[in-house]
C-alpha cells in the first residue's frame, strides 16, 4: 500500500495518561484510538496486526481439532441464573432492559452458553470428546480500565472450551493446549512462562496463567529457578521459599497473556450437562476452558519488542513485511521510478509492502514514522543510493545498514523475510 | 472433516414458530440456534458459511480500495448527542449505565464514530478521498425480531463509509459500490435488483436498496418492465404507473439485502468534519455509507437456493465443497478403505470435504442429512458401486446420478468444483 493512500496520522506527542510504552506507541503510530474508558477503535494499521494475531491463534486451535463457532453478545438471563453468576460474577455484568423490559447482559465469558449448546446435543460417551472455540467480543464492567490495551472493558477474545468423559483425556488435552499456547506466544514474539493460578469467578479445580515478565504488569508471580515452579501471588500468597523444592523464589511484576482452566464438572453439574457412560450411568461432562485476549497480547508484543524510537514488530504479526521509502531528491523522477518499480515487483511476489511515496515529507520525518510503526524490514531508495545502482536495506531490529544492488534485491529478499 | 467428529445434530422436526424455509432449514441443519428473541448462535457449519460470505464481501471492499478498521460496540454518548440521534434513531438504542453510572449504548450504525475518526485526521482536500469499512456486530432494539436470520437484534454487518471532496467523485464511487454489490450478490447466488429507497433515520440525499424478490420479504417494491425503474413503496407510496415512462408497474414482496446511502454533508455539517479546499475555504466533507447484513444475506441465499429436501448452497458460500458418503455394507472394511483413501486424496488437493463416515446411520439417514445440509457435490461409495470399481457422483442442484471409475475421479473433480 502507498503511504499517501493509507489512512493514518502519526503523532509526535505522547498522549497524556499514557504511561506504558505500548499505549504510547500504539496511539502515536495511529494503530488505535480510545473513545471512552477502556474502549478502543482499531484503525487500519492496528486492525491488520489484530487480524494477524487472530489468524495465528485460529490456526493453532484448528490444529488442536477444535471447531469454530460464533456466539452472541446479548445473553439469556435464564442461563446465568442456573449457575448463580448473574449477580456474583466479578467484575459485574453489564445488564440492561430491552424495549419490552426484558433483562439481558453483555457476554463476559461463555461457560453458560457453551454448556447449554452441549447439553442439548450430547447424549452418550460416544458423542465425546470435542472442543469448540470462537474469536468474539467480550465485555467486562471494570472499575478502572487503564494502560491502553492492557485492561479493557470491551475486547476480542479467543475462548476455547473442551468436553471429555475420561479424566486422563482431559488432562492430556489440557496439556496439549498448554503447548499450543507456547506456540502462539512464540510466534507473536512474546516469551511466556506458565504458572499456577487462582481461578477467580470462572472457578474449577485448577488453572494456569501464561505470564510475560514486565515491570508494567498488574500481576506478581513467584518463580523458582531451581525446579521451575511458578505461581501467581494471588494463588499462593506472600511466600519466600518454593513449596516444591524449598529453593529461593524470585518475584516478578508480570502481564497475564493467557489463562487456562481445568473446570472439571463445575458447570456441567449445575447445568445438568450429562452423558451416558459405557455402563449406562448418567455422568456430568468434564470441561476445560482456555482464553487469550487479543488486544492485551498485542500490547504485550509491543512491551517486549520496541526501542526508544518505536515498535519492532515480529514479522508474523507485523502490519506489513517491508517498508519501502523513497527520499526527497533533486531528481525525484528517477528515484520515484525506481522505487515505484520495486514496489510493484515486491507486491507481485506476494510481499506486503508499505511504500512511503509521500512528496511533502522530509527524510527525517519518513525515518521517524518508519521507526515508530515498526515494520521488520526497511528499504530506502535515494539519489545517493542510485549513484551506485543500489538501495539501502536495514532490519528494524538492527542498527546495521547495507547497500544492495537494485537488480539483486529480488534474490536478496526471500518470500518469508 | 469426518462427520463423526463434526459438532452437529440435525433435526427432522420443523421448529415451531419457523415459517420461512431459511429459518426451518438453517435450524434443522444445525447451522444456527436461537437463544433469545432475534439473537442467534452460529454453530460450526453455520459459522463456516458466515465466514465465506464475510470473505467475499471483504475482497470486494479491498478491490474498491477501502481500508478495514474495527470499531467498538460500546458508544460514546457525546457523539450521539452531536447528531441528535441519541433519542431519535429508530429502532431506539439499547442504552444502559456502567458501574460508574455513565450512560452508553450498543452500536446500531457507525456514522458518528466514522465522522469523529475522520474529522480528527482530515485537514485538506489533499487528504481526500478515501473509504473505510468494517465487519462487526450491530445491535437493533427491534419491537419484533422474526423470521430466523431475516430480522435480528444482534448481527454482523459490513459497513463501508466513503469521504470525498468532489461531488462527481462521490457519485462515481457510489456507482462503483453498486457494481461491487452486484458482484457480491452474484457470487452468493442471489439475484438482486437495485431500487430507489427511503433513507429512514440514516438520512441523506438519496439511497438505493438491493432487493431479492421473495414472498417472505417484508418490503414491497415497484418494478417497471419497460424502463427498468424500481422503487421501494416506502419511498414512492402506492403508485400505479412508472414515474419515468408511464409504463405499468409490477409490485413484488421483497427482501432487502443491501442498502447504500448518498449522505452528502448531513453528518459532516453537524459534526464539523471539514476540509480546506484548493482555494482555502473550509467545506464539509461529502459522505456515503453502504451496508450489508451478513446473517440476512445468508438467510436470503437459502430462500432462493433450496428444494423440498433442503438447502442447495452456491459453491462460493458452501460450508464444504464435497460431501463424501460411505454407505452401510456387508463388507464395511472395503467400502471404508476406498472412501477413506478418497477422503485423504481430495483433502490433499485442498478441497473441503465432509466425509460421512458414521457407522450407526442408514443410507436413508445419510442421504437425508446430505440433502438438508446442501453441499454442492455428493460422492457415494457403496458395495454396489465398488462392484464396478466406481463411485456415484451427483450435484446437489441436479437429479442426475453418474457412475465414475474410482481411478478417474481425481481428473473428474476440478479444484474449483
Amino acid at each position: 500500500m502507498r503511504h499517501s493512500q493509507l489512512f493514518i496520522q502519526t503523532k509526535k506527542e505522547i498522549p497524556k495518561d499514557a504511561f506504558n510504552i505500548s499505549h504510547q506507541y500504539l496511539v502515536r503510530g495511529d494503530f488505535i484510538e480510545q473513545t471512552i474508558s477502556g474502549v478502543y477503535r482499531f484503525l487500519p494499521l492496528g486492525f491488520k496486526v489484530h487480524r494477524k494475531i487472530e489468524q495465528i491463534i485460529r490456526e493453532e486451535m484448528l490444529n488442536l481439532g477444535a471447531q469454530e463457532v460464533y456466539l452472541p453478545v446479548l445473553q439469556d438471563k435464564k442461563l446465568w441464573l442456573e449457575t448463580n453468576r448473574w449477580k456474583t460474577i466479578d467484575p459485574p455484568l453489564f445488564t440492561f432492559k430491552d424495549r419490552h423490559q426484558k433483562e439481558t447482559a453483555l457476554v463476559p465469558t461463555d461457560e453458560e452458553e457453551m454448556v447449554d449448546i452441549v447439553r442439548k446435543r450430547v447424549k452418550s460417551y460416544q458423542d465425546l470428546p470435542f472442543s469448540l472455540f470462537q474469536i468474539q467480543t467480550k465485555f467486562r464492567n471494570e472499575t478502572r480500565a487503564t494502560g491502553g490495551l492492557l485492561r479493557l472493558r470491551e475486547f476480542v477474545m479467543k475462548d476455547l472450551y473442551s468436553f471429555h468423559h475420561e479424566k486422563k483425556d482431559l488432562v492430556n488435552f489440557y496439556s496439549k493446549v498448554k503447548n499450543s499456547y507456547f506456540q502462539i506466544f512464540k510466534k507473536c514474539g512474546v516469551p511466556a512462562i506458565c504458572v499456577e493460578a487462582s481461578s477467580g469467578t470462572i472457578g474449577g479445580e485448577l488453572s494456569h496463567e501464561f505470564m510475560v515478565v514486565s515491570e508494567i504488569g498488574e500481576d506478581k508471580i513467584f518463580i523458582c529457578k531451581k525446579c521451575g515452579f511458578g505461581a501467581n501471588m494471588e494463588k499462593v500468597g506472600e511466600i519466600k521459599k518454593c513449596p516444591k523444592c524449598k529453593g529461593i523464589l524470585e518475584k516478578k511484576n508480570s502481564i497475564e497473556v493467557g489463562h487456562i482452566f481445568y473446570l472439571g464438572t463445575k458447570y456441567s453439574k449445575v447445568m445438568s450437562a450429562n452423558y451416558r457412560s459405557k455402563n449406562g450411568k448418567l455422568k456430568p461432562i468434564l470441561m476445560g476452558c482456555y482464553g487469550i485476549g487479543i488486544p492485551r497480547l498485542m500490547a504485550t508484543i509491543v512491551e517486549v519488542n520496541h526501542d526508544g524510537k518505536g515498535i519492532i514488530w515480529p514479522k508474523e504479526v507485523a502490519p506489513f513485511q517491508i517498508h519501502l521509502i523513497s527520499l526527497p531528491s533533486t531528481k525525484p523522477e528517477r528515484v520515484d521510478k525506481v522505487a515505484g518499480r520495486l514496489y510493484r515487483d515486491l507486491q507481485k511476489r506476494g510481499l506486503e509492502v508499505l511504500y512511503d511515496d509521500r512528496k511533502d515529507k522530509s527524510a527525517g520525518e519518513k525515518f521517524a514514522d518508519c521507526d515508530l510503526i515498526g515494520i521488520p524490514l526497511r528499504l530506502v531508495v535515494s539519489e545517493n543510493t542510485l549513484k551506485q545502482n543500489c538501495l539501502e536495506i536495514k532490519k528494524r531490529s538492527e542498527k546495521k545498514v547495507k547497500l544492495v544492488k537494485i537488480n539483486s534485491i529480488n534474490s536478496y529478499i526471500r518470500k518469508d523475510s
